[in-house]
């Protein structure tokens, strides 16, 4: 089972991604990560944290389009990496923080 | 400077990154795919491959959200996963081989 733990801020909400074991794919036909509709994901930055396969990035990205930009947390960098957005706040290839 | 390297069926496209050194989140800023709309790449199953980080694959499943379908080729399964499918031919969580 796939858990998401969210952290919000008004501007922002960092999800990271949790679970046992080994994923497969077909795990991604049961995942129900947080709504991006619902609460207030539409308006925010959403940036995805946590070990796990490509392939679950990948959908998530795609899962969060609706909301306000998603980036993609990168440890090395210490930031989310901007990948998609749909605001002037955010461009691609931005690296941002969160707090 | 990122490179990809096609490689194509009548009904799959499979996409290989492929670059020197580091890259850096300013490089999505630049960075120019095969255009999802030229070519047959809209009515096909793009499958993404190759070494690089997270942010970049979650880059090209955006920018590929206008094809049939996409996949994140998962070398431990030797198939690509498929991430979404705006196609009847795929669903979520599929595993598809490029042959």
């Amino acid at each position: 089972m796939i858990n998401f733990i969210v952290a919000q801020t008004d501007l922002k909400a960092f999800i990271t991604i949790d679970f046992d074991g080994n994923l497969t794919p077909n795990d991604l036909k049961s995942v129900q990560p947080p709504d991006p509709i619902a609460g207030d994901f539409a308006k925010k930055l959403v940036i995805l944290s946590g070990r796990a396969p490509i392939w679950l990035y990948a959908f998530l990205v795609h899962y969060y389009h609706p909301v306000k930009a998603v980036a993609v947390f990168d440890p090395r960098l210490d930031g989310g990496v901007v990948v998609q957005s749909h605001s002037n706040d955010y461009s691609v290839g931005d690296l941002v923080r969160f707090d």
